[in-house]
This record gives structure tokens, sequence and C-alpha cells, in this order.
């Protein structure tokens, strides 16, 4: 639980990156990070990455993982159906087509609709028993959302409590799991309304705690897609908001990736 | 209809690109130049690429461009069920993330089955009434296909004279239309069996000169999974040969961007 600093790696990462011209999603991961997780990312040239050979790797969280997913056919590793059409897909793909000597399994196991608690609910089926190595949440969008349209009751401090509880179940089950925590993110724009904040930004900074206190690797959603609406409109990302276009959903992956295949393990 | 070599250029670009470690698909792409086409890859640093601001942007080609495509919903551009969920899908969700303030407007229309002819008796419909800026081809397996199993009577003749006139009316209907011709491809296993060779390699060679007549981008996929086999079994990048997994159509994807945004216009 202790977090590491990295402050002194800080200043050289930063230059490191400005100096290579790094993409958007490098440079928005670079900008969010803070340096101070512990598994975080770094320069391609130093970073070895979460992903080993033979890994497990699962995507958890609500429906923005979900995305459309044959759950039929959710046991079958790797298949396109059972991955959605969203950023697990298209993140999935393409670890399979560039580590493909890696022998990676690839499951989705989102679901629609969940909070924190619901993951919790569902954890023996929908995580511990798949033994993942590498296992990546995205959760929270609905623990402010179905309290903000009156069917829930959440605070930050709950999503906060029950998170850490999953997680500390999580490493005690799964001694060694390599975390991905990524960040709940919205677009200002369709469901979202000004109501959302301040509150919704203590959410994300729940998920970053969490993340540094768990030793886990942090994709920083919300601080790719500030960086996006000023290249396109919140709506070419999120329709309404909360759940990605496919262009959203491709960015996702590409900053994911860059973010897990440099993370320090 | 002129071609114009690039022998000057080719050490440096393969000088370049072995220094910088460029990844697989990149180095397949340089492998298979061959450093001839006029509109060919180049390295990153010169290469403007073929996407421009506004562009319509068609995929065209067989059942493995179309994907399970659906094509009720063919007129919506940049729609995921509208692309499919094979190369064509994941190219288009790339360039949408990574050129958002484009513009770009996307379409799919592959059909299943379809041998160059084919192509040619919709192609008023289906490519010139979009008015595209780029047309994307990838076609022939079938041509060989089809012939083999006794449900056509192509030759690598027929192939190449209804492909350059398919090519002469594109040109002629739509000035200063941006090609790119896709390289043919099998893996050596399911439905493609020994009997395919060494007449397939004559569709692979006809399919790269009508690319250097027409000046269009030339995507190695040959040379791609020949490079990915030794990293995977062939069935891991396309279960029956001929169509890919998700695994090769991610593949696939990376390759397509590396030349589309590479090429010289």
């Amino acid at each position: 639980m202790a977090t590491v600093a990295h402050a002194d790696g800080c200043t050289s990462r930063r230059s490191f990156l400005g100096k290579t011209a790094a993409g958007l999603a490098a440079f928005s991961a670079l900008a969010s990070s803070g340096c101070s997780e512990p598994m975080t990312r770094s320069s391609g040239a130093t970073g070895r990455g979460l992903i080993r050979t033979g890994d497990v790797v699962l995507f958890q969280g609500d429906s923005i993982t979900d995305a459309g997913r044959d759950r039929k056919r959710q046991d079958n590793a790797n298949e396109g159906r059972a991955l959605g059409n969203g950023y697990a897909l298209f993140a999935a793909s393409q670890l399979l087509a560039t580590r493909a000597e890696a022998g990676l399994r690839i499951f989705n196991r989102g679901i629609s609709g969940n909070k924190v608690f619901q993951l919790a609910d569902r954890w023996d089926a929908d995580c511990l028993a798949l033994k993942p190595a590498v296992v990546s949440i995205l959760i929270g969008v609905n623990d402010i959302w179905h309290t903000l349209n009156g069917n829930y009751q959440g605070t930050v401090e709950i999503y906060e409590k029950d998170y850490r509880a999953l997680l500390e179940r999580t490493q005690r089950e799964l001694p060694g799991v390599r975390l991905v925590l990524c960040e709940p993110f919205v677009l200002r724009c369709g469901a979202v309304t000004d109501k959302w904040f301040p509150e919704f930004d203590g959410y994300r900074a729940a998920a970053r705690r969490v993340a540094t206190e768990f030793r886990a690797a942090f994709v920083p959603f919300q601080t790719m897609f500030d960086q996006a609406v000023t290249t396109a409109p919140p709506t070419y990302w999120a329709g309404d908001g909360v759940h990605p276009t496919m262009a959203g959903a491709a960015l996702m992956a590409k900053t994911w990736l860059d973010t897990v295949l440099h993370a320090r393990a």
C-alpha cells in the first residue's frame, strides 16, 4: 500500500517525451501522470510494459467496456464478438497483432450499468476464476450518474472505499496480479450537464488515489479527452457524453496501449 | 501511366528504418516495396500521406473487406456496424481517432465473394457515386479460388485486364483520386493447398504491376503475413488461410495505415 514517488525521474521523462514529439496519447498520459504512480508510464526506451508471455488479460467495467459484447461467447479468448466493439476490442486486437508470439488470452467481462459494488458481487466468477495476470478496470461513471438520476445513493467516499476493498481482495486472491486502473471520464455534452461538477472530479481523483495506493498503471482517459476536444467537438468522441463513439473508443485503445506497454511492472 | 523509379532514395530509406527500429509492418512494407512505386511508402519524416482534410475514404473489395458489415447502414459514414469487423474497421477507427480534425467520411462497400469484374458491375453505385478522394481496393483471392473450385474460369491475364479497366474508369470519372491497392494474400493453411501455387503468386505480381502503372500506394499484405508467420502459426492470422482472424485484421490495419499515412501523394 505504500506509495513510491518518482520525483527525480519526472523532469527527465517530460523532457524526453517533449523532444521526441510523442503523440497525443503519450503526451496526455504524461501530463496527467503527476509522476507519482509506482507503476507508471515511462518513456518507451525504459518501460518494460505489463504484458508477459502467456498472460491472461481481463477487461472489466461497465457499458463502456461491455460495448455490445456477445456474453454467450465470453469464455472464448481473443474472439472479436466476445470483446464487444469498444476500446477493449481495439486494444485487444492490436495486442494480439503485435504480440503474437506471447500467446495471450484476452477476455472482456464488462457489464453495462455496473458500479463498483456490482463488480464486487460478480468478482469470483468474472475475475478471480479466470486467474488473470493483468486486470484492467474502468468503473465510476455510473456511481455518480445513477446517483444524479435518483437510482442509487452513492458518494465519492463509498466509491473509493468499495474500490479499495475490491482491489485488496484481488491482490490477496491473485498474488502478483498486474493492475490497470482507467480514469473515469465524461465529455461535456449529451447527458453530462453542469450538475455533474465538481463532484465528478472527485471520482476521478479517487480513482487516481487508489491506483497509486495499489501500484496500478493509471490510464488518464479524462486528460486524453480534454485534449481531444481541441481537435473535434465532444459529440465526435461520445454522443451522449458518456459512451464513446468508434473514434473515441479507438483513441482510448491507443492511450490504454501506450500506458500498458510502457508501464513499469 | 509512366512509372518513376526511386532507386536513389531506396538505400537511404532502408537505412533510416533500420536505425529507428521500426515495427514489423513498416519493415514489411519496405521489404516489399522494391522502391519502384511512384506513390510509395517513405520514411515518416518525409511522406505526406494520402489523407487530406474533408476526404471521403472508400474501402472496396471482397469478404475480407466486407467482414460482416451491416449493409443496410452502408450510407452512414464512420459508423462501426457499417464498417464491419475487419481491417477496414480497425483502420478507419484509428484514422478517425488520430485525424479527428480532418472531418473524414469513411465508407466500406466490400462484398463477400467478389472478383474484379463484380466490382466493375457495381462501381457506379458503390464507388463513383460516393465521389471518394481515396479508394482502397483489396481484390483477387476469389479470382483464383473460384477458378480452383470450378465456379469461375479466371486467369491472371483476365484479372489484370479487368483490374486495369476498372482503374482507368475510376481515374477518368474521379480526376485526382488517390488509389490504394492492397496485395492479395493467403496463409498456408485451411483451404489454401499446394494447388494454389505458383499461380497465386502471379495474381500478386499482377496487382503490384497495376499499382505501379496507376501510381497507387501498394499495401504489401503478403509480405506482412509471410513475416507474421514467423511469430505465430498461419491459423493464428487466418483460420481458413483466406479470411483473417481479429489479430490478422488488426495487423492488416497497421500495415494499411503505415502505408497510406506515409505514402507520397
